[in-house]
């Protein structure tokens, strides 16, 4: 009987690899938005592919305008007390958080192994959101990304380093950032609109009254979306984690609703070698100061400064990804956010 | 000491509910596509979001287009011999997999939990894959779809039958279309571009010759990248799987190099309501027949002679999607795809 208990035993342990992911379900769903009505615009008739039954397209009847994409996997027994959503940065989706570049696990695949059920969303406008016509309900043009400008503004190499030839760009010496994989980060980016942030914010803001209490991780642009929603929804925002925030909201806005409420906000490295990134700390560091004025908690992380040299505006793709997601992993902790 | 193993035993194998998925890994990537450097083209100064700092904007530079993005969801121990592959229809991404518009789990969550490994994808241009620049990269403007299209071209309802007030629309009477839930559907729509066949194509062939041997599902559009993704691999493809395809190759490109490859082709009902759909039938029939010839084993179901009725075009949101999806593992069982 022993010897068949322990048979059992080990027949039913070895299915559970400390490796593998217990999940209870993965589903997507689309928040926010609103219906538009267009009329008068001309009937046209067009194949949808070469050789095709031609089709009539109508473009007059009813759109779905500025709803915003959101996939979950929900553990079957998460170990934090929230769900963790993760905001991704401008001109590119959820997809930043899913896989490394250079095909390393990412934040997403981190955070669950730590045992947090993860939301990634799209923004709204971007990838499965998806974008609208213009000028009838898009009042501006996309703006879309070259490889030169996110190989500076992410900061894997200085100011003008980037060259077509892959042979002959100028990384920081120091840089995580897996350059080898750059065309691969290349064929993530999507291109963003200039107008849309209060269409975003509502998405976020209804995800937030949806899904939440949670804990936001963002990135880069999401992080004003985070801050926002922090202020919108203090009692359900259990903590914001910033990395490279870029612009936040107005300080004057903060108020002691967010008394308590833990905040991290992460730097990488070379920002003194960065014009741009220059110029973001000062707004962010006057808004960290609004936030502990109001009896925050506010922890402000310059990874340098903590000896983790080298990291790029992608601090979710850089090499030492992991590293970095330790040490959030470990603020999350101290902050009481796991059971 | 009986006792300590039965504890352990009891502790360790309530961790493994039936109902859960044991995963492996999520992660995603894009393939396909190529760099394009665009020359010439003024530089502006825009603020990225409102009050923020002005960036200067250099559109000349390098781009990637054409690439296609995956996300794959592989189990720790899969029952299929091969992954199964996921490929979209006309107007929308992979979210067509991922939930149904009324929120039960989609077909990509069924087939996870049937044993297969499965990897989602986004065709060129749509949703997270990216769409680039027009003119100078795309030569043509993206076609939007109203719901009012959607609602007839997907044969939820009669030609014509779609109001702007729900409380008016005329559905077919026996559908199984989950139509409280149009507008969360019509969410997921995205727009699409009428000359991009071959690259779409492109980056598919890219993808089969990256995962597989693999079984491929496709819907509507996406039967005809199916259909040649196994003309040009077919020792790659093991089996597709046809939800309801659009267009066929020319049946003259079918040779015996698909010889005892197994094709099932999968109708709903209605069809003979749809001007559009009676008209789409013929060429799939006479690819069937070029099929056959070959040596192809190709199963034709007809929802509805099997009593199976009211399915939309959109199968695989329908409420009796579960039957569906089960009679489509019942398939793969007899097709010797599972281990």
């Amino acid at each position: 009987m022993k010897s068949i208990i322990v048979a059992a035993l080990l027949a039913c342990c070895t299915t559970v690899q400390a490796a593998d992911l217990d999940i209870a379900e993965i589903r997507s769903f689309h928040v926010g938005g609103r219906q538009v009505t267009l009329q008068g615009l001309p009937v046209t008739e067009v194949p949808f592919s070469p050789g095709s039954v031609p089709f009539r397209v109508d473009p007059n009847g009813d759109y779905q305008t500025g709803q915003m994409y959101v996939q979950s996997v929900v553990l079957a027994r998460p170990r934090a007390r929230y769900p963790l959503l993760l905001w991704h940065g401008g001109g590119l989706t959820g997809v930043s958080w899913e896989t490394t570049p250079d095909g390393r696990p990412g934040f997403q695949m981190f955070f669950l192994r730590a045992g947090h059920s993860v939301y990634v969303s799209d923004s709204a406008e971007r990838g499965r959101s998806s974008f609208s016509r213009s000028p009838e309900i898009y009042k501006t043009s996309p703006l879309f990304r070259t490889g030169n400008e996110a190989w500076s503004l992410f900061r894997i190499g200085p100011d003008g380093s980037y060259t077509t030839d892959p042979a002959s760009r100028t990384a920081f010496t120091n840089t995580q950032f897996p350059i080898e994989a750059f065309s691969q980060f290349g064929r993530q980016t999507v291109p963003r609109w200039l107008d849309s942030d209060p269409m975003i914010q509502a998405a976020y803001d209804e995800l937030v009254q949806k899904v939440c209490p949670c804990v936001i991780m963002t990135h880069s642009q999401g992080g004003l979306y985070g801050f926002q929603a922090a202020l919108r929804a203090p009692d359900k925002v259990k903590a914001l984690i910033s990395l490279e925030p870029g612009t936040p909201p107005n300080p004057k806005l903060v108020t002691n609703t967010l008394k308590g409420v833990p905040f991290l906000i992460v730097w990488g490295d070379n920002i003194d070698k960065s014009t741009y990134w220059t110029k973001k700390i000062p707004p962010i560091s006057d808004y960290r100061d609004a936030l502990v004025e109001a009896g925050a908690v506010v922890d402000w992380i310059d990874l340098p400064k903590q000896g983790i040299m080298g990291n790029s505006h992608m601090v979710m793709m850089d090499r030492n990804s992991d590293r970095v997601a330790d040490l959030i992993q470990d603020w999350m902790v101290r902050q009481n956010l796991m059971q």
